[in-house]
């Protein structure tokens, strides 16, 4: 369970302080061009270390590409990856090993696999996602050319949220702050409550909302295939992430039928399209052409910078103290992630949609 | 993607007013006693007809099942089965095969594939899920005999809430009313929220809270197959669902991390327990031997009993007349659906992590 | 492990003599025709009693398709089938249940799965096979539509084997006699050899040989789909297949790599061709253009009509008195197997491989 | 299609003269202690230049483990591990770039992919093989552990056949001699044939049997996953392998059901047991206790040390000269590769068939 997809499926592997990150890309579609400078600041955007408001940790996150790619084009063939981890400390993680931190994974973990690596979270550890920002950047590179742009942003910290609706945020400055909320009021406020939380030694939870434009009608399935079940099974392996919703979400369920319609219209070019976009892009689990919307709640950071009282591996009570390098909230850096997820998911049912037009016409420099 | 499950894999099949849906199921444990009785019984409470509340299509969904099972205990072989469509009426869908209507699936159906089955919205009928109860009934029976239970309940029908957390609920009580709300004074205004859209011609949003009780520590995985994951993709797979939840879900985005720790503490027995539930049972994406708790909002039903005005295959506008027979809230027979695919997600994870102890020791009789 | 397949996947169900077999495709192309007709009397070329030389049990093993088809041309959606069996005889199965007969899959099925089905072999009966011809054909019409036939015949019983090559064969004349050699002499003495095995209360086996016409290049995959390993995987799921070669396959060992060039020429049209073909239409695990030529060695049936000497369940010595209804040799009917396992194995690769056009241009009557 | 396996999913990647091979093991049961040194020496087993008889290309094919596992045992978590290419020559690649050498891959992987990676052979060179020894040698230490022990040989060479049965042999000698067969008259001559074929710029086809002793009862499945089928696709995956067989093989295809009799028998010991193995181990698909014998046909390596006559990409006949560095006979390298393959299959029907004991016992040191 280590595989994302269908098609295009993305297999990662690597623990927190191993020795490297990494994963395999397969079904890659042959001859598509790669800009693996694109690709390496793509990857960049989820990386620690970025702002006052992210964890300590030194990694530089460079993506060595291994196979698949000839010249710049892929080959069709499987592209491998890895990035390696430079600022590993195991001997920080000694305590750790011998205690079940309160709604981390460690306990749950031994429960499973009856082992741990108690390294920084091991397989746990949201450095994972780093192996996954790869494929999406590569999946995010072919929808782009498709015309089909990925744009998240932060929509809530805490109980500051974001009141102002997508349509009505520049997309194109959501890195101009560091919580990467686009509307700076908001994204100022947001950034006040998390050094609040961070000033009282504890984290704070939020959400984040992904705007997916440009996909056509027809992507995704009726039954177990839904669009809405593939993009909430990408958002909720994200770590940290406790629920997803599609379109007006919650909303439809206080709702009225009347009072949710997305009339259907023609435009003077001859296109079908929905005048209004409760739904979120996808009905009957097919996209049907308007902005695909998936929101995504986080819950707060688990390791608080306090003392925490929790139990040991022999199920003796324990004391722990507040240590290492942890952010005070992850929404920022979740931003990245969930593009990274929903271009993964989307460009899988791309593929298995028969929508996809392969690069047939462009010939190798 | 008509398969849902890695080990214990579902595959369903059918159209709304085809000759018969049905499903193979996979990976089926050998020597599991299975109660057709009970089996039959399962199924039946997803059927229309049952209250003044839901459709007046008549269906007996009678299974019938077809291998894997002999003298009670399964094979180990897969199960195939079918349940006939008995009440069609083709010729009622002429004008809808013509048109799209919004909030359907007809357009996105016929954008995806080229072609479409009118009939009652073809595969993308609700009637597919009778295929998914068979499964999900088999699945039940087998976690239930190892302690495992799950309950589902409608928890919110548009704005009526059931305010009261489940705990402090009557689960046994579910079926006392047509809306499956246990607590009878909730229950009531819920009933009355949706007679009076009916009346009005309108349909009605709402929520389903699902409670998994028994399930052991150590089920789930960490990365891509996170328990929240399986049961996002279980959930926003049932037709309508737009939002899914576990645990405090949104709420946790809100908050602050001190204020949703779940302590770990030891029983007098020696087991290690999570003295608060703030993470609905999973951590790490891993059960911790709590509740699993998940909630699934539902859209309002596409079909109102109002003209509707829309375009037909060609672009052109129409108003299409109500017709045919419609529940104005599919909330209430959503709740066995969610159950039976929480079934099926789950099981499909105990099998996979190795705690799921075969039958050995019972004889054929 | 019920499925074949990657994209055109097939999903069996049944035991020999329970309600019925079936089956589920999912992954169907939408708009291709299919002829109910031609697919009965497809299946039908495989059922028991169509000779003296076959076994006599008496099932018409006609097939009731119950979704994914509407109109004569398929929906995109699964197609789900079942074929009832009418001939069932449980109560002759009583000695069988008691014993483990040599060379069967009594013994194995018990220690895989600590329970069988005793009646006529359970799920490990060729029977099995009648739900695989339902996608065969299925298969086989979409291929024939785009130029590509498959044929199979009896190319070895027990020693007689057929020495001219199929380009000196007359591949339409495969069913003119009752063994499915196309060539005559050969044919008369091979239904002798199996009169004689079946006269003397024995058994024989046999071989197959499968031609692949008007495959495209560039269907298979370089490593672990190589062309071979799935028409292998194909062919040695079939009952008591024990061998599969491609191309010139053993011969292949034992030459010197002078011997079997196939050297590329190109025609007067452009086409890029082989002049030879020792590789058997697959190279570097990839279609070529050439036939594409699969052999399979089938052994004897396992139940000879003579008194055996074996095992019960407990391990005590027994003779088992010979009765029941068997071929004296199965390889005639495997013929029509054959053909069906590579139809999908070769459409599922077809489809894998973007070689396969799908059906845009065709109205719906 | 660069995955192999259902639960041990094997995916490789890497081209023969890109940065490094490498792959990913999911689904590695926890707690196994893995022997880094001894993987080393299974992988360097099928490195060339270790004889006279095989390619001068220098690698020393240096496994990187880089996730799964921790302090000596596996952790549950994916295995990651690359293995860098040191001895590459791109600039030799350039004639090859333009022509397509007969029963290469160069002109299926063009017709495939549109584009090819020429150096070496890209995806399709052996090398890609050497992967997969870092998976098979992973596999072979747990089924080692658990009594389950794999032996392959080189059987035949050209026309010289090793003609004494695997039960008279030394299966310990096998690495006494360059061509791995463990009987040293048969082994000179052998060697003396691929020699000449060599001196002639020449090369030359052979044979691998493999033996697996060791395996419960039990293993295996009815339909689609028959042993047979997943042993099949496991060989026929391997470069230059055209013909697979299980047991008695061919000779079952030639004999009467009366020879090829494997009659039970009860041992002191109250075990079942079978008296001969004509099924090769395999009865219906499911193994019985017996050993497991799998042959396979390898054909000649296609560069003759000879000029050759071939078309290039622009269909223009042209003349290869001989050049690069080339095995003329690659059956000795594959003996340890149809051991790796094997182990891989069989560990993977191990775990799915619930025989697999996993390992709580052990501590961490």
């Amino acid at each position: 369970m280590n595989t994302f997809g269908q098609i295009f499926r993305v297999t990662t592997f690597g623990e927190s302080h191993g020795v490297a990150l990494g994963g395999v890309i397969d079904g890659v579609p042959p001859r598509e061009p790669i800009d693996t400078d694109a690709l390496q600041r793509y990857v960049a955007r989820r990386r620690p270390g970025q702002s006052s408001l992210t964890t300590a940790r030194n990694e530089s996150d460079t993506v060595e590409l291994l196979s698949g790619i000839y010249h710049g084009l892929t080959l069709g063939t499987p592209i491998g990856y890895i990035i390696r981890n430079s600022d590993r400390h195991s001997d920080d993680y000694d305590a750790i090993a011998r205690c079940y931190r309160p709604n981390h994974a460690d306990y749950t973990t031994e429960a499973r696999y009856g082992i741990r690596d108690p390294r920084g979270g091991g397989r746990s550890s949201a450095r994972e996602t780093a192996a996954r920002m790869v494929a999406g950047g590569i999946a995010s590179q072919m929808l782009a050319r498709r015309g089909i742009t990925i744009t998240a942003y932060t929509s809530a910290i805490g109980p500051v949220r974001c009141e102002k609706p997508y349509t009505a945020l520049d997309l194109s400055a959501v890195d101009n702050n560091a919580v990467r909320c686009p509307d700076a009021d908001t994204a100022a406020r947001m950034a006040a409550a998390i050094e609040q939380a961070r000033g009282e030694g504890d984290t704070i939870g939020g959400a984040v909302t992904c705007v997916v434009s440009g996909m056509p009608a027809g992507v995704g399935n009726p039954v177990f295939g839904k669009l809405n079940a593939l993009l909430g099974s990408a958002m909720l392996s994200i770590n940290a992430a406790k629920a997803v919703e599609v379109g007006d979400g919650w909303e439809l369920a206080r709702a009225r039928g009347s009072e949710v319609i997305d009339p259907f219209a023609v435009t003077a070019g001859g296109d079908i399209i929905t005048t209004a976009n409760h739904s979120g892009g996808i009905q009957g689990g097919i996209s049907n052409g308007n902005d695909i919307i998936v929101r995504v709640a986080f819950k707060p950071v688990a390791t608080l910078m306090r003392p925490i009282d929790t139990i040991d591996t022999e199920g003796n009570a324990v004391t722990l103290a507040p240590r290492g390098r942890h952010d005070a909230c992850v929404v920022p850096r979740a931003v990245p992630i969930v593009e990274a997820m929903a271009a993964i998911a989307l460009l899988d049912s791309l593929l298995a949609s028969n929508k996809f037009t392969t690069n047939n016409g462009e010939t190798i420099q």
